[in-house]
């Protein structure tokens, strides 16, 4: 694979609870991504549901079953009829728990898979179960990986995607603190992959969600920036397969440097 | 351990291959930093070698054993005299080999340990045997860790570091891209320790040392930024106990959350 894909961040506001809204609104927004050509688009953390629940019972009640969801046949649907890799933030109803989840959507297999958040943020931990994987999916445009908001912080979380050979990580959010954007860019560094940050904006009781959505290069470039206030598609154009190289010198291959035998212990 | 301590970083311009000037540059640069009352003094990589060596032969001309070394004999007495903790980079004649490698000296037991560095960047890997682990020496002032240069690039390096309980990690460094003083901030908040990165500033053949030397909290703050192109001492006043703190919400412990069974394999 070395033809370049469009990549894009849907930065929406989900309404809290309101499973039909959100369910238009991401449907106007694949719209739009397929006018401007986006083969890969990503949306936030929660979008068929909104984030910040008073509790686990309100949370558990816009929650879908993956197989039974409105809102994922819909996407399935959009997906074939656009051509378009869709990965959407989604509050699951797994068969023993509530997930804080992200699902991939493939124009031609429909859900291809589902990546259920591992690390949860604060009181994410009194709703949801927390997810025991990270995974990569390979597909015609290329390895995508996932995680899910809060993963950011522990450099772990790409690392393993990158060296299970995710080349674009799909990073759905609802940013509330301001560091994420700001390291972006260097985790696709370390990892030599692209990046692909959709975050929300606009508030949810005492939350506030910082939008600027991000998609960064493997050399740190910022390839794209949302702004911290509008519901916007931003896209940049990336050949994937750039994230098969891990040298940064000629001597230098980040992956086959890696020391194994000295960390963590 | 509650109590402020001093620490900084020394952005010198060693003389390629001129031990004995080096050893007039450092001395005098601790005198300098003595009279700051600084308390933890953090030399640049291969402080009292220089780093562009155009063969193996010619770094080990100017290699130094550790126990005959001048430049740790005086480093030693300076410490004590001033009652500094001095972490100095050293291109060391080992036993088997010659190692990039920070020697940390403390006023009253001399030589406290040598880190050999792990990750050799580049034409280093022609000169220098890697080294095999990461320390952290407790002392009176901190338990304090030690990662050289490129090491920086490596996630696991902090983390391996802050996981055996680093507050402030010490960071000697001969850089030459521009992306570490950019990043220290992140790992040190990620892992929530203080560093202390000494970078060296000039030229020596092809390469050009970019200076910029940080002082970073572990809420991502640069404490102290030194110039690109002038020699001089960066300090900053720290409580290296709130290192101890990996909250980052009253329900998230960046270290309990961690899911060591997910990550990797």
């Amino acid at each position: 694979m070395s033809k370049l894909i469009r990549v894009g961040a849907a930065q929406i506001e989900p309404k809290l609870g309101d499973l039909e809204a959100n369910r238009k609104k991401i449907k106007s927004f694949i719209e739009k991504a397929a006018k401007l050509s986006i083969d890969l688009l990503v949306f936030p953390e929660l979008a068929n549901s909104g984030y910040n629940f008073a509790s686990r019972e309100e949370a558990e009640k816009c929650a879908e079953k993956i197989e039974d969801s409105r809102t994922i046949k819909l996407v399935e649907d959009l997906s074939s009829e656009f051509n378009m890799y869709i990965v959407l933030g989604f509050n699951e109803k797994g068969e023993d728990g509530l997930y804080n989840s992200a699902v991939l959507i493939s124009p031609d297999k429909g859900v291809l898979g589902v990546y259920r958040k591992v690390h949860l943020f604060y009181r994410e931990k009194e709703i949801y179960t927390p997810g025991n994987s990270f995974y990569v999916f390979d597909t015609k445009i290329g390895k995508i990986g996932i995680m899910i908001c809060f993963d950011w912080i522990f450099p772990e979380a790409t690392r393993t995607l990158a060296l299970k050979g995710a080349e674009i990580i799909c990073h759905p959010a609802n940013l509330v603190l301001p560091y994420c954007p700001k390291v972006m860019p260097w985790r696709a560094l370390e990892n030599r992959v692209f990046t692909i940050t959709a975050n929300r904006i606009g508030e949810e009781r005492d939350l506030r969600f910082i939008g600027m959505s991000v998609i960064c290069s493997p050399k740190a470039e910022y390839l794209a920036i949302a702004s911290p206030n509008l519901e916007e598609i931003i896209f940049a154009d990336i050949n994937p397969s750039l994230a098969r190289d891990k040298k940064i010198t000629p001597l230098n291959d980040i992956f086959q440097d890696r020391r194994s035998d000295v960390y963590f212990s």
